[in-house]
């Protein structure tokens, strides 16, 4: 094993930020079990032509091989590596229709796949954590408000920086697009969700150039993408452009919906934006994007929305809502750059100290004792002189040492912070709740 | 969606099924850092040079391809998915060892990836969970003895069959062939591990014709690989076959302390057993392979051993000791055949039962409050008829449901189990703590 590099756009993390992935994904899951989303989690591959579905992400996908088949036809084995968990997750409905009770919720925390060129914020390997409620045919809007709550609460138990998610909904797009006499609102959808990228003006030229809008359409367009209001009044403003049409008023009255009831189960969370789009095509309803403060140049951090048309085997729908989060996207950066971190290194809660090397069995035993009320606790590795004993734990954050006695005096707890040292019974000792095991801690701000 | 059917070799598990591998993990994950292992994820791909090392493998290697590339040389990455868990750690501990601290203590579940033909208890993607110890130069042999006691530990604590940890020695075997005066004690080492494949008979031709081994030796051999106890006798009984070499008698010290220290801690765990090999070149001391009662036919569940040259940079070496155990190689069958189910297929303990329409954000209020006290609650998802909606949580296997009271009345839950139904106080009422959450069940047996 000669050369070894971290390799770019797959990040992995060193213990202490491996601590901080691991209870945010563990707090996730609470709260989504809170809720009664089941957990699944599906095989990393699909065919892929499930995965070829959605035109846009072809360019991303990673193709698998099997080595020994290389002589014939290039070994391609017609699978892929996932590079979302929606798609994974329509196929897995679809097979297993007859044996899942609808409405069906789920939650999935799994790795995900893209071939893409790494930037900031952007990996070829990352995990996401995705909510998803569908159901059989139909699926009443109520979803819709519960799923960005859901996700809310969930975010908004994790150390991170507050977050703040943008709501729009595709019927009112679609229908105002349509209202406005735009021959393809699709298209008008696709443009205006470029606007962070190219600006008003980049989206006036594609509307312009590429769907022929008129000037009037235009300005109606960017003026429509300028509205985003904490609370209802975005229908007013809406309104005041002058467009009707039966498919935006239903996209308006299931928006102030959401929005009304965010603002008064979690004041601050929701924001109607009228400029969110998504780029995909299978979005029929409520859609969602999320920004943490301070990490704009990230993008958005959990993005989702209502679908109709995913998981169909002809005969049957299964139309969803649901949300991705980027764990990564939201863990990779606040860990590099010192803003998370642990309280140590190990688990480890008591280090045993090793008096002489024919101890040892003796010291397992006590370790095993602690153990068995769950401490963590191992043995130190070598007899060495205390004070050497006491610096390894010391370097791994192990917050007490225990020296054995050979007596009946009982063994001796340091707190080898504070210094302080006692005697204590090993049947009944616990340290401190805090103490019992590696939590996140915030630094560096 | 069109076409979907389940991929042979990439299992999936329904929600109950999915409840118990989750809680195998978190129990496992849990038994390891009681022992002081800290958890590590590594990307799933390696550079296609690190995963062929291990030259028997290599036929095994899903490669990486990006689509996009196709035009050019095929796309190839140069990365494969990783088959274990072993070389990703080995190369985390190379990439990272400035700012580790050794002895590292870690565990690590994770999926793996090979492109062979499934079979019994083989997959494509197999989730493993390892537990390794390593440290820089040199590494005492006291943790050759703590790793099977650790696993032991840990799989004792599942509700599968009983497993018994089969021990050797590579020392012991490569001593008594060496001092048997082979030329090649690795490959007749290689030759004795596919005793179980080709039976003793097989074995005899391939250390004949392949090895140029005399009959004597061939005859000496077998009677090696037939000795299996389950205390320290095994030492006179290798002795008995009159082979003596310094590092036979290392490795029989070696092997005696784990089995001796093993029959005191955990009776019936250890097996010294001089039939296991380990087919992989890269063990250097002590070697496990663990099988399952009642489930001989799947192999090893859980195998491993010592390795002193698998990490290193040339300057520094990272000997160490570590075992795998095939999660789904032990669930899988489990889950398949109903002998692990769960108590229900939903996280959800209460359902709110929703009287009328407008009554939702009242409902949604009163599972709020369960909530916050840890118990998973939904709301129904729509105003059917109570006998309906009590359907609906049997269905799932939901224990309890609440019926909202719209006076001063108090709200009632109904044990659906039970049909017992009182008047609770919504802001104190827990249920039983074995309803809080889905548990594993042993089932059919």
């Amino acid at each position: 094993m000669s050369r070894v590099a971290p390799l770019s756009g797959f990040p992995e993390f060193l213990p202490a930020g491996r601590v901080v992935e691991q209870r945010v994904i563990a707090k996730l899951a609470e709260t989504f079990e809170l809720y009664g989303f089941a957990s699944v989690n599906t095989r990393s591959i699909e065919p892929m032509d499930q995965l070829l579905r959605k035109g846009e992400t072809s360019k991303e996908v990673y193709v698998l091989r099997r080595l020994q088949a290389e002589a014939e036809s290039g070994g391609d084995t017609g699978f892929g590596l996932h590079f979302d968990l929606t798609v994974p997750f329509a196929r897995y409905v679809l097979e297993n229709a007859g044996k899942l009770q609808f409405p069906f919720r789920r939650y999935q925390i799994q790795p995900c796949w893209r071939g893409e060129r790494p930037q900031d914020g952007r990996f070829r390997e990352f995990w996401q954590a995705d909510i998803d409620i569908v159901d059989r045919d139909e699926l009443p809007t109520h979803y819709e408000v519960e799923i960005p709550l859901v996700v809310g609460d969930a975010l908004r138990s994790l150390p991170i920086p507050d977050v703040r998610i943008h709501v729009n909904n595709r019927k009112l797009s679609q229908g105002f697009y349509q209202g406005l006499g735009l021959s393809d609102p699709m298209g008008a959808i696709r443009a205006v969700d470029k606007i962070d990228k190219v600006g008003p003006a980049g989206v006036a030229k594609l509307l312009s150039e590429e769907l022929g809008a008129a000037d009037d359409q235009v300005k109606a367009c960017l003026a429509l993408a300028e509205i985003a209001t904490d609370d209802e009044s975005f229908v007013d403003a809406v309104r005041a452009l002058g467009v009707s049409d039966p498919l935006l008023d239903e996209g308006l009255d299931e928006l102030a919906t959401v929005i009304a009831t965010g603002a008064e189960d979690a004041p601050g969370l929701l924001r109607a934006d009228m400029r969110i789009a998504r780029g995909l095509d299978y979005y029929t309803g409520t859609v969602y994007e999320t920004f943490m403060d301070g990490y704009g140049r990230l993008g958005s951090v959990c993005s989702g929305g209502r679908y109709d048309n995913l998981a169909s085997d002809g005969k049957n729908s299964f139309p969803g809502v649901g949300i991705s989060i980027g764990i990564s996207r939201i863990l990779v950066p606040l860990v590099s750059e010192g803003k998370l971190g642990a309280t140590r290194d190990v688990p480890t809660c008591v280090l045993v100290a090793l008096p002489d090397t024919d101890s040892r069995r003796d010291c397992d035993r006590i370790a095993a004792k602690l153990r068995s009320r769950g401490v963590a606790t191992e043995v130190a590795p070598a007899a060495q002189k205390y004070g050497k004993q006491i610096k390894f734990a010391e370097r791994r954050g192990i917050p007490f040492v225990l020296f054995p006695s050979s007596g009946t005096d009982g063994h001796e707890i340091r707190d080898i912070r504070s210094g302080e040292q006692s005697t204590v019974d090993i049947d009944s000792w616990l340290p401190p709740t805090t103490d019992l095991r590696a939590e996140i801690q915030r630094t560096g701000e």
